[in-house]
């Protein structure tokens, strides 16, 4: 697909890598975090608003829009990127995580998995043919293959055969696509087992996928055991595509894998965290909401220029989530974007400096400050 | 206070009025309509998104703001402007009226009012003194005196009391003032009777005011039992000050009153109808999450060139709704707010040209349509 998908890895720094991506809808530098667009929005804001706040590229789950408001309505917009408006890139996920994690009576067999939406409990299937149909429906610049995903935490067996099949649904999606303008990722699995690991990923890059994920991580175990198996999976991976490490995205998180070798990032930890009154400030986690606010002139984090730092107090802000305000979540959704923007400027320029390992130092020292406190 | 507020007629058909009021904080056409920004917020909107929509005067609610975040806290702030970042002009109710339809434990003595809070139970003491001083610390731009405003269905005698009780209030009101950048309106009550009407709007227009409002209407009686009420009662007021009907703005209403002689309007209708997916547009109501929207790829509103309607599709805001994404009561206040907006331009252009009746006449076809459904 010339023109349409490329990657090219621009400088290293150990095995941090700076890149480029290039999609249909737009060039991003990596590596890059992409903000969750769950059902077909960042949740509490405006496109543009998205865009301001320096970002390129967002994920969408394909789980959350086959159900609703499905495929079909989508594809009659003229795909995502029409219906809300983001001229930006997109990546779905194949609904494969979701499934696992949110739909009930779940049966995978070989053809693909069943499951009962979480919405109405309406049965549905979802094979790697029908994850790849719906993706092209929705019309992203990037497709994930469907994947079966157990938890890091699963028995070896477990793995072992979500490996297996994982591996059989990644050919049959390449041989589903129809779409030249969408890229396909595919998804090494295999938990914290490096030779189930080392299995899959030797079995996929046979494959020619545009771009391999890491899949299966950040998903109950500590981040002491998921940095070396992100890095060492990230080290089996062609060094000419792009690698996504999935769902994983707290600050210190992105600096870390970025060191093991990870171009790509997406998490709700950020959003979500907003619309619960956290704020990641250069300063750590700020909780809007505490008593000692309520009367702080101050900017929430002084030393960001985002439309809330730069306009409103900490006590406004405070009041804003107290009284319930919708506005609470659109002004710390817009700020915690932009932190995360710049988060991840501040990675590349390190990349390209040198100082990557400064900068991890620094992260760790501030975005570590309040122990205990996990996604 | 000449320089900080103050009100011209530019032009006259039948009792309607163009005017022009001027404020501290701008200049706004009259007759304008008001959102209502209760708790510092037009809820869901940031200031610039309520200015584009094309207001420049907003009302907010001081019975709301004292209990939360209190008025040290604004005051602190320098003030609401400054504290929720809107730099258009700011009217500012008494509490009056919430204490009536919010609060619990009520008690009207002839020094002021006891009540408890509708969020903590706490009990909180309201005079014409406070009332003044609150608004004050808010530091809006138009005051409202503190008044008794039982419905307009009670009884003659609690009517009656009201207004004696409300003329004294307003005099107290008056000499507790100490901005002189911050005008003050009067409130003429006395329910549907025309004879207490006269009453208070003669004991008030005695006393220096800066305009007059008209408090007690649409509190349960029909529109046409109160439109002609809001219109003899703004005949009984200064030729040369504003005039202000609380609390009332459905499409229908803001035309008919305009034709009584009334400039300034406030309503929670437009911004509570967005957030429960009722969209105010230049067909009638639309109630964006019916299925028959769900593949409806037009405009919400087809006439309007607000950012909902010229970028998104009914199908989508209509998904946003069903899914409960914030994003939905953004999209649909915006447009409300535009429709409004642009409704009163038109009632402006109208009373220029003479054609108030035809557009009158045209409002009711169309938002009279979808009978039985009231605010």
């Amino acid at each position: 697909m010339p023109g349409c998908f490329g990657f090219e890895v621009l400088a290293r720094h150990g095995a941090a890598r700076l890149g480029r991506l290039w999609t249909a809808h737009g060039e991003v530098e990596t590596p890059v975090f992409m903000p969750v667009g769950t059902q077909g929005t960042v949740k509490a804001l405006l496109p543009e608003q998205v865009r301001a706040a320096g970002h390129g590229i967002i994920l969408a789950n394909t789980y959350h829009l086959l159900l609703r408001p499905g495929p079909e309505v989508v594809q009659a917009h003229g795909g995502l990127h029409r219906m809300m408006g983001w001229d930006g890139a997109i990546l779905t996920d194949s609904g494969g995580f979701q499934v696992y994690s949110l739909a009930s009576l779940r049966q995978v067999t070989e053809k693909g998995v069943t499951f009962r939406s979480h919405i109405d409990g309406s049965l549905h299937e979802l094979t790697p043919e029908r994850a790849v149909a719906v993706q092209e429906a929705l019309g992203s610049d990037i497709a994930m293959v469907l994947d079966v995903c157990p938890p890091s935490t699963a028995k070896r067996s477990e793995l072992e055969r979500a490996v297996e099949t994982s591996t059989a649904w990644a050919g049959r999606c390449l041989a589903a696509r129809s779409r030249p303008d969408q890229a396909m990722f595919a998804i090494v699995q295999g938990g914290l087992d490096l030779s189930l690991r080392t299995r899959h990923a030797r079995a996929l890059r046979q494959m020619p996928f545009d771009g391999f994920a890491i899949g299966g991580l950040s998903v109950g175990e500590p981040p002491a055991q998921m940095y070396p198996v992100a890095e060492a999976t990230a080290a089996m991976l062609p060094q000419d595509r792009p690698r996504y490490l999935m769902g994983v995205g707290m600050p210190t998180d992105l600096v870390h894998c970025v060191m093991g070798g990870v171009d790509m990032f997406d998490c709700v930890f950020p959003t979500r965290a907003a619309r619960n009154g956290l704020l990641i400030t250069s300063e750590g986690r700020l909780v809007i909401k505490h008593a000692r606010h309520r009367m702080d002139l101050s900017p929430p984090d002084p030393a960001c220029d985002c439309p809330l730092c730069s306009r409103f107090s900490r006590a406004y802000l405070r009041h804003l989530f107290m009284a319930g305000e919708i506005l609470a979540a659109v002004l710390a959704t817009i700020h915690n974007l932009h932190f995360y923007a710049r988060l991840m400027g501040e990675v590349r320029r390190a990349i390209r400096d040198g100082t990557i390992a400064e900068l991890a130092a620094r992260i760790d020292a501030v975005h570590a400050r309040q122990g205990g406190e996990e996604d």
